[in-house]
């Protein structure tokens, strides 16, 4: 390697190329939304740093603990795995931090069934929550089976979160949006309706977490800006914001839903068909004026 | 509760309380070094936060991490657990920090045999490795089945790594025991010669982890501080700094020794018995003196 990777994906790439093993008890390892042992049991760790992933007037303790141990439990969804358990690494000023941020916590996990069974305390001037999470399938979801001809799906909708960042940010009251950022959900209850040939979960935008399953796939996908499912009022609310609502639907991240490929078979209600695996790579976005254009956009952490 | 916890142990207790859990899936969970579902996966997290517990001048980037990766899979070792694999979240300010960061973490994970499987990276101000360590084994060692009668050994020499530390902070040149706080081992090394009733790792002091051993075993432990187990040269270098070595014996943490109580049997030269579990609670330590006091001391991350 020559000179530092400038993204997240290109910083990834070079540590799964740094790192990489042919170990027999490793299914899939660096590079997926959760690392898959020989044996079923699936791992993921995410991350949830104060400056860098959120400030402290936007979340409060319990909600800093919810949403990191919902974002870290959706690599599981993503991967069709069931959850088992969940470790948290906390860092914080004040014990009495720990424990406000530890009871989101524990109700994330009271609530999709994965106890906490052990972590870490540390104390340091900033609030950080890294969250380990252990699942199990038999059959584990990869980003690495989309074929061409497969549909691509999105469950709920896309973008809502993205917005309520944003309102945040700007101190906007607009609390259905600001609610969708500060508890997500998990996606498990569609695991029983899907049978993906790829999937991954929507954390740095659909642009850019799609770009991702492709290039694990060894694929294109062409998608439609005017297919992208969002929420009632969303085009209204990003108005009065000066927001372009298909740039946040395509490019807001946050959301937790599950961006999937399969034959095209699905009930609608189940999620939304968006648009299609093709040959080559890339993502092609079809927009409102009939224009394609390559998909940019999405948060990289770098 | 009342109030907040205010050391790290008081904490832990009632994190333990608040997210017990009875799922049947679990057999160890928060309270021991690391935690153990019913199919023997062992898992546990570590962390090394930037001020917290290392400087930026005490240790290169590689140093971190290979430092960090030990300190984690050392839980493994404590359980009598092999390790299986590892997963890095780390904190930095620059992508090549990272990289640096996990050439450490790679080499330490090459070293035990448990290649890197996934993490997390972020973009912040501070430096931060949060390690997941996953390991397996049949019949965990846990910090709670030592009996009236045991011996107490420990594995090893005490003392080298905190005062490596403290030369570092100090600016003082003491290579070797510097050596012994940067590059720390796990020792697995030695579980084929083990039968222990209970185990802790030295991460913490012997006097406060030897607590914690006896705290979860429902009994008390005499040792004698005549027989802690220092490096050659260590009275003298202590000397040299203004420290006591019996307290930094006793006291300081870091070693990733393990402490461990089995009936008295072991050949000298896999462990140094210290010591005996007797009735009743807390660790009494025997002093040159011949005066018996109440063992305190440790490092609490709070």
């Amino acid at each position: 390697m020559s000179g530092s990777p400038e993204s997240e994906d290109e910083l990834v790439r070079a540590l799964r190329e740094r790192l990489a093993t042919d170990d027999g008890r490793v299914t899939t390892s660096i590079g997926d939304d959760a690392a898959v042992l020989a044996d079923g049991t699936v791992i993921s760790v995410d991350a949830s740093v104060e400056g860098a992933h959120f400030r402290r007037e936007w979340l409060s303790l319990p909600q800093v603990g919810f949403r990191g141990t919902v974002a870290a439990l959706s690599d599981l969804a993503a991967m069709g795995a069931s959850p088992v358990a969940v470790l948290s690494s906390v860092v914080a000023p004040e014990t009495s931090e720990v424990q406000a941020l530890m009871d989101g916590v524990g109700e994330a996990a009271h609530l999709y069934g994965a106890p906490v069974i052990g972590g870490n305390v540390a104390r340091a001037n900033h609030l950080a929550l890294h969250t380990t999470v252990i699942g199990r399938t038999r059959a584990p979801w990869t980003r690495a089976g989309a074929r061409v001809g497969d549909a691509v799906y999105v469950t709920g909708t896309v973008g809502a979160a993205a917005l309520g960042w944003r309102a945040l940010e700007a101190g906007r009251d607009l609390a259905p949006f600001i609610a969708r950022w500060r508890r997500p959900r998990a996606r498990f209850d569609l695991a029983p309706f899907l049978a993906p040939t790829a999937c991954i979960d929507v954390s740095d935008g659909v642009a850019l977490d799609l770009a991702r399953l492709c290039h694990a796939s060894g694929v294109a996908a062409r998608i439609e800006l005017a297919r992208l499912p969002v929420e009632a009022g969303f085009a209204e609310a990003c108005a009065t914001m000066g927001l372009d609502p298909d740039a946040l639907a395509i490019g807001g991240g946050e959301d937790y839903e599950l961006l999937f490929t399969m034959p095209a078979s699905l009930d609608p209600s189940v999620a939304t068909r968006v648009g299609e695996i093709v040959e080559g790579e890339a993502v092609h976005v079809l927009g409102r004026d009939g224009v394609v254009e390559r998909g940019r956009g999405g948060h990289q952490h770098f």
